[in-house]
């Protein structure tokens, strides 16, 4: 599936946040067919400045959309643990992505772990190994994606696919 | 105080994140003296695309990163509470700040609320009118200056200039 084929496919982005990484995950729909386009991991060093390591991100972000131009993003909401300076992190790193969203113009939709269990195995309390299996089915991949982010990230790209219809 | 002086005073931005209110304060130090040479607040309309208010929240920061040139960005730091949902919110438009802060080349600096209270009043657990109260007379202001969160921006600005000598 090539992104410059006539009437053309539709890419939808998944984004499961994160700052030291983050994955991200394009499946192309086109005629009913899904495929999963790009995927992959975008890492950040750390130790470095908080706010360079998300000026990183972004650069990584806008190479995405400006080679996929995604039609939406979904994107993983946040729920909170035990540990809240990490949370932070994330959620500031998760800012930097509906940012550059909205700049390109692109709408975002966000779902919880719950929902993209159910919508990928139709049990919301699915284990990974499920979700993965369904990922790797859906997608046609000979194997379920590494790494995990990665894996993450189209699931909830496919999550967006249902909802969308 | 004005910004285009041969020398020059340098000028520390302070700011109290937020996404529907976004507190900044700017003061001047030249020769020992400081002076608050602008303040407000960055508003957003409730029930726009988060992504969008981002996006606002960052062309109003790009103006004033532009037109002041703050030699460091001082931004508070969050502490959870009950409402994780807001909390995140928060973190989110925080993480626009410190990437804003990382594409103009400005290093910035943290301050946790018992900070700012320690370092204007000598007390970590001074009251809202103690702080203000000593912005006011750091800055040599007629009045303290409104709204609550251009105040609070102001006092994390000056407490960067204490912090850094």
């Amino acid at each position: 599936m090539k992104k410059s084929q006539g009437s053309g496919p539709r890419f939808i982005l998944g984004i499961d946040p994160g700052f030291g990484r983050m994955g991200f995950g394009v499946i192309g729909i086109q005629d009913g067919q899904m495929e999963a386009v790009d995927f992959g991991v975008m890492t950040t060093a750390a130790g470095g400045d908080f706010g360079d390591r998300l000026a990183q991100l972004v650069e990584d972000l806008h190479a995405v959309f400006t080679h996929w131009k995604p039609s939406v993003v979904a994107v993983e909401q946040l729920f909170f643990t035990n540990n809240q300076k990490t949370a932070i992190r994330v959620a500031e790193a998760r800012g930097v992505v509906l940012l550059t969203a909205a700049q390109f113009g692109v709408p975002t939709v966000e779902f919880n772990p719950k929902q993209v269990k159910l919508a990928l195995t139709g049990d919301g309390n699915a284990n990974k190994a499920a979700v993965q299996r369904m990922v790797k089915q859906l997608l046609g991949l000979p194997k379920a994606p590494k790494p995990d982010d990665a894996a993450d990230a189209l699931a909830i790209a496919l999550t967006a696919s249902t909802w969308r219809g």
